[in-house]
């Protein structure tokens, strides 16, 4: 860990069991809520195989249901707190599409479909990915009822997203994704938030505990 | 771009010069405008060549000021939308530490320094980084006044960091860090946001343009 020069290069390689996981080429899944399942059972699978948390999502194409690109959860076996479902499959996307807006001319309309509202980073995230729809499964709630930290998020986020274009839809096969949640903190998963979310005194020294 | 199969891996390579720009091993920058300086002249280097948005980030020891991570924005450069200079910076950071949280036992404290004010994704994404204090130059009125979207934060932003034990020093350094803002736009550098932050009707037919 304590190489002396920074490192300059970074690598993301999703877990070979989601290579196996995915559907042959071109699947696609004209409802949303097969897409929705598709993405629980990616959540599932993440946490029985311990790559990291409870989450999955997938960009689709929303006119056809195209599968284009998938995303778990890595945080732990990654070591990168930023490598979220959501942030993963925005990322393989746009490395699909070879542009940083999909939402740019030339592309289908994309949706993201998550298996649980995203957090603070990634609903920061999706305006400027240019996905055009939101659909989540599990709620903020459920997320947050198992220990897991949601951050700071704009009281009426739905509206942030719509009003930059993006629709949102939640409550997708809402009790499937919450159980996968539930069954992830019933086996001891870790909750993995930052110092468990408590303050610390090193830089402050004037914090209260 | 029409490969058919999704893609697993994600490498996010940073550019050739920002590698001869980094300072010899183990360098320190004990004040803190030092640190902004440093991160200040690499957003400008970063606009001069063309590799992305003229914004930099580094982590540093918050004691000794030793450089840690580097990071600069490469949305255009690696077609990727999530890859800002802060998040840049942290997965290196944390790459280096060999932890998902820079906050962690055994870790001095690490503090994120950003040539600018984080736009929401990145605000969502320090918590989670374990970084222990958060140190900005140009504020987010210097990033929007040459039309770059921040996006949706907290009304006091700087409270929701506080909370969770990050402190938060601005306007270090501001005049320099905004004069690289407005250097990019007077010279025609791209603004990138998705769609301009227009809303788009393709799967919204009901939505007002």
């Amino acid at each position: 860990m304590k190489n002396a020069l920074p490192q300059i290069v970074i690598t993301l390689s999703l877990p070979a069991w989601l290579e196996r996981a995915l559907p042959p080429p071109d699947t696609a899944f004209p409802a949303v809520e097969d897409r929705m399942r598709f993405v629980i059972g990616l959540a599932e699978r993440n946490s029985a195989a311990g790559t990291g948390g409870p989450f999955a999502a997938a960009v689709f194409n929303g006119g056809t249901g195209r599968l284009i690109a998938v995303g778990v959860n890595l945080v732990t076996s990654l070591n990168s707190s930023i490598a979220h479902a959501e942030i993963i499959a925005i990322m393989l996307a746009q490395q699909w599409a070879g542009t940083y807006d999909l939402g740019g001319s030339g592309l289908p309309p994309l949706e993201l479909v998550s298996s649980a509202e995203p957090c603070a980073m990634c609903l920061g995230a999706i305006p400027w990915s240019g996905v055009r729809r939101l659909v989540c499964g599990a709620t903020g709630e459920d997320v947050t009822g198992i220990g897991f930290d949601e951050g700071a998020k704009p009281a009426i986020w739905q509206r942030e997203l719509e009003e930059r274009g993006i629709a949102v839809m939640q409550n997708v096969c809402r009790a499937e994704a919450a159980a996968v949640l539930r069954r992830y903190a019933e086996q001891g998963g870790i909750i993995y938030n930052a110092r468990q979310g408590k303050a610390s005194d090193r830089m402050r020294p004037d914090a209260a505990q």
